[in-house]
């Protein structure tokens, strides 16, 4: 999915959010360089793909590798908590793939200290949400047939449900071979291999970087070992809106799991804004 | 009032708005000729001395010097055909300000074609609103002692109610002499001298443009003509965000009339969002 001009005021704002989230110092210099790395960027381009290079030009700015690490780690902390209790909740893989999708809710704003309480809400309502796009069955028996399967994190937080949807993918696949791939570098709220180690996501899955620092999967930048398995992977199954832009129409099945948050991938998707998907790309 | 980080991802949105009001082609090499402007800007300049040449950009790349020429024209044709009828509704200054400062609202979105619909709304709980910010009793005293008073216009549409307060002040003052400000080109829906002209505004005051072409009072880039009313007018009344952007703190008195629309402008006048204003700057 190309870059929309819809996208041009969001990427700005991420990056004056991450600049936030670091207080960097020099705002200015920092927004000159981040605009001037726009003003040179090829519209064929995926959104993910410029906003991991500005980002890339901020932890460079302020000398930090990881400026959404101390948040991640919040969050990461906050679900794994609670997990034991969501497990018994969750009785089955079409009920756990929901709750998967749910959870990429989670936002990272630093100032709303209640994201716990707003998925609880979200949660308690589940059996009330619907998704708007449901390949979950064909799902089911493509994870039933398969040797391998490549599973593309998406946010720290979501991955602890993530982590149960694993649990329940081994349930009905007890033979298969899960893939849990994370960002090449931090970049925004992105699992990073640190994060999902942090999360003991290695207890179910084998976990490989992609090798790229942008919040996506993008084919022509991430590491050949990592190209290695997208392409040999019995089923692959992307979460999250920035997964979603930079593999739709890449040519291979993947299901994507996520909730429509922005008008682009609404649009894109022919959903509702805040649509919950698990849709089979062919 | 310097450019503040929050205004970055508008200032781009105001760029994507002008490209698809005149449906611009070569998007992409526009909005890189944009951001390429506006990573070189220095951030001691404030927002409406960018947006102004953002715009001029946009008009050069499209071979188009009004790109709101049409919406404008509709806007203030709508409203003057009203006017006879608010004229008979607004009995007193006082409340002639309070339907000037109501107006700053009309939004030019091509799509949201019922404005007038929405303004018969807010006018008609108008005796319900208050101004957050009141000094229209020493603006009435300084009106009435006054021999010159410069009204600095803001946009189309909204400038039908300006006429109307500017008879409303020469009921109160009636040797006083008024000069209406307009942008010196024409830059988003803001008046220019022609759509001045168009509301016969030129019945009530003298029409003058600033001669510059930022969506604001720019004192650094206005003509030496318009500075000298500037400086000598007894009384200077100033509509909208973009003037009050460029003028606050500028040392002289000034009115500042406005609806605080965006959180920068509410912050910088202590208000909540959507607040009424009508504030003697010192």
């Amino acid at each position: 999915m190309n870059i929309k001009e819809k996208c041009l005021p969001c990427m700005v704002e991420q990056a004056i959010k991450t600049a936030n989230m670091v207080n960097a110092a020099d705002r200015d210099v920092l927004y000159k360089k981040i605009l001037a790395q726009m003003s040179e960027m090829d519209f064929s381009m995926t959104t993910p793909e410029v906003v991991g290079d500005s980002n890339e030009i901020i932890k460079a700015h302020v000398g930090c590798v990881d400026p959404y690490k101390e948040v991640k780690d919040r969050y990461n902390r906050m679900f794994s908590e609670k997990m034991s209790e969501y497990a018994k909740k969750i009785s089955s893989f079409s009920e756990a793939v929901k709750y998967a999708i749910a959870a990429n809710i989670i936002d990272f704003n630093p100032i709303h200290i209640n994201v716990h309480e707003e998925m609880e809400r979200v949660f308690s309502k589940i059996s009330e949400l619907t998704l708007t796009i449901d390949d979950r069955t064909c799902l089911e028996a493509d994870i039933k047939a398969a040797k391998t399967v490549l599973y593309l994190g998406d946010n720290c937080g979501e991955m602890c449900f993530d982590k149960l949807l694993i649990e329940h993918i081994k349930r009905i696949s007890p033979d298969c071979r899960v893939y849990f791939a994370v960002r090449g570098a931090a970049v925004i709220n992105d699992n990073t291999y640190e994060d999902a180690i942090s999360v003991k996501m290695n207890e179910v899955a084998t976990v490989i970087s992609n090798g790229d620092h942008s919040p996506g999967t993008v084919l022509s930048r991430v590491s050949e070992e990592f190209l290695d398995i997208f392409r040999s992977a019995d089923v692959v199954i992307s979460k999250g809106q920035g997964n979603f832009e930079t593999l739709e129409g890449c040519g291979r099945e993947i299901y994507f799991m996520l909730m429509a948050k922005c008008p682009v991938v609404a649009e894109a998707l022919s959903v509702p804004l805040r649509s919950l998907v698990c849709k089979k790309q062919k």
